[in-house]
């Protein structure tokens, strides 16, 4: 069908790429009942002669891992435990599926995403949970297409090390990175002079600077472009979700942190652009719908049709403002991880989920994100984990040093009130 | 130098392109007294080590071929006429220059877009007079920047299969189409949706309807954005250029017309866009200095660094129109004989110069513009010429028919006032 499509287009002048033909990819989804893993399912099923689903990872949503189960029938299935998995099993047996084995744990993550039948995954586990499940990936040669920010945060270095090794892709499916590998092509590696991402500037855009210390929950969690999770929206609110993304930037594209910038776009039309060393910019432009740039990740180097079309005639205005470090501290934090790396970027992660936590259990104010970070910065020493274990290592003790500093703050204010 | 400043850059994954060596150039410039001619002189001597001038084709601009002969020693210049010829001759002996062959007319500007040691043609000449020197430098085996408008319009058909059957390409150095070709990168030539040429929407966007009939020459002479010839800021303002950059794309691109759109953009910082398949877009920003898209020819497949750059935290709005066809009725003319192609494509070219001139001499009002190119398309019958000198038959037939039109509008208004 997609072929058929195709045989509309004409051959074209100035091609000098050669074409590759379409084949099946064999596809493990490390998330599968998150938003990423779900989008990806609703591709696999619009194009069945494309993908084929090898193997699901999920956590604990029972219902959901067993429709998918069910539906899709995968060679392997892992949940978070033994016992999820037990039920599933029974649920599974009574649904008459047959062939599926299922697995769980850590293990059993790692399992599905290094299964020799697949050539694709989708890393799309929050957190540092899929850590260790996407490294092994790399390492066993598959093609990864990464939703998972805390991964390059924490780990990029590593990653990105073993993928040039094995010398297979990491296609980014975070909109930002996906657009800017898509306007990557525009020229050699080596001719891009520095990459702009463009952030929505969340919901506090044009708060006076005087009022970031009042901001409550509620306020922080009405995030104008995008519907995402309660974390990741603190992190748009405090503009850190943009700094780790200058981080990733550095690790996926292999750029220093000089030649990431940001900029504020509040319609988030435009997802991020590349400047070129001649002074041409290429910058992308869609929809504002997951399964843009996760199609994109799953078909690369094709494109392939899809009704997720941009009303270019409905293009009235975009919108442009240099960020305000003075408002958002965090966007300078990253920076500083980002150039420093390893333990530093990891601390930065594990503080901020610590805060981003205590602040949405009403724990600390809104301003206590980025001083609890800056905290965890200052007390983590600079290192460069070998392995994946240094690094969760790393993580563990940065989130120690974050709880104990909130611990403090707490009771230094219940001491003020005493 | 130019190495030197990319040895700055580190490697970088995900690089699926394997580098080429950048290689001296060796350029014929046919128009090189005019602006573009010119331009793309200061990006000789901007990069010595890059490019050397070995032809230039010239009016009768003496001053400044005499000038650009001394500086630049080119093998062979050729100008209008003998006459010029000779004087030339004169003054180069005078200024002690050896060495360059000085000859002249058609024959002359041919001569020098075909000379063996050519490997790349900027082809600048206005008007259908560059047609037959850019069609046999295809066919020479020249790559081809390509500045002239109306050859795409004229001849494209001709000159795209020519460039085909050569393996050679032709870059297009119109600012709108070498953004669209480097967009273009992003995807296979197969995967494009379709094309959207950003228009300035010239002085007149936002005039009534009403009010065309008034329109003054000085009026329309003043563009908001480019500062460019006379007939060209009239094209603008009648949207006609837009309409010639139509043809121009589906030539360029071999896409149907129906796949070439339009949409308003004042501030003209995209370029265009391409939209693909998947329903992405990647648009081309930048300065608007015709130095850009002349370097991007000229160094293509490579980008090289300058120092056109835009800056990008100074971006402030961007906004967007679809366009007025009531207003613009030029636009659905060339989209008319952008369909149907060869004489109509060429009818439209020629009828528009005849009718532009006449507005500008204070003949015809402003709407005589498209009524006479309408008058010009309908008695122009659909045939599709096969060598140039067909080309330049129709477009002699079609500037009669639009001469005599307007002699017949004018005296009817005589007659009216009589």
């Amino acid at each position: 069908m997609v072929r058929h499509l195709w045989s509309r287009f004409p051959t074209r002048l100035n091609c000098d790429i050669l074409e590759v033909p379409l084949m099946l990819k064999r596809v493990a989804i490390l998330g599968s009942t998150g938003s990423i893993g779900t989008s990806t399912l609703k591709i696999v099923e619009a194009y069945p002669e494309l993908f084929e689903v090898v193997s699901l990872a999920a956590g604990s949503n029972l219902d959901l891992v067993t429709e998918q189960t069910v539906r899709w029938h995968p060679k392997v299935v892992s949940v978070a435990t033994e016992e999820v998995a037990e039920t599933l099993r029974e649920r599974l047996k009574h649904a008459g599926v047959k062939g599926t084995r299922v697995i769980s744990g850590e293990a059993g993550t790692v399992e599905c995403a290094t299964l020799p039948e697949v050539d694709f995954v989708v890393s799309a586990i929050v957190g540092v949970g899929g850590l260790k499940a996407t490294y092994e990936a790399v390492k066993a040669g598959k093609s990864i297409g990464l939703a998972n920010k805390e991964t390059m945060v924490a780990a990029g270095e590593l990653i990105t090390a073993e993928a040039r090794k094995q010398g297979k892709p990491i296609l980014p499916i975070d909109s930002e990175h996906n657009a800017i590998h898509q306007a990557m092509r525009g020229g050699r590696l080596k001719e891009v002079e520095r990459v702009w991402l463009t952030a929505s500037g969340g919901p506090f855009l044009h708060t006076p600077k005087a009022d970031f210390e009042h901001i409550t929950v509620e306020q922080a969690l009405n995030h104008p472009t995008w519907k995402m999770g309660r974390r990741i929206t603190i992190d748009s609110a405090t503009l850190m979700n943009k700094g780790f993304e200058v981080i990733e930037a550095c690790r996926l594209f292999d750029l220093p942190a000089s030649r990431v910038e940001v900029i504020v776009h509040p319609q988030s039309t435009i997802h991020s652009m590349v400047e070129f060393v001649d002074g041409s910019l290429l910058a992308q432009l869609s929809v504002t719908d997951m399964r843009l740039p996760i199609l994109y990740a799953m078909t690369f180097p094709d494109r392939i049709p899809s009704n997720l079309k941009f009303p270019v005639l409905e293009l009235k205005h975009l919108d442009f403002y240099p960020p305000d470090p003075e408002k958002f501290p965090c966007l300078q934090l990253a920076y500083e991880a980002a150039e420093k790396g390893g333990t530093k970027s990891i601390a930065l992660n594990a503080a901020d989920e610590v805060a981003v936590a205590a602040f949405l259990e009403g724990g600390i104010p809104f301003n206590d994100i980025p001083a609890t970070i800056r905290h965890v910065l200052d007390e983590t020493p600079e290192a460069h984990p070998e392995s994946i274990d240094q690094v969760l290592s790393a993580d563990a003790a940065a989130r120690e040093i974050a709880r104990k500093h909130i611990q403090e703050l707490r009771s230094s204010v219940v001491g003020l009130h005493s």
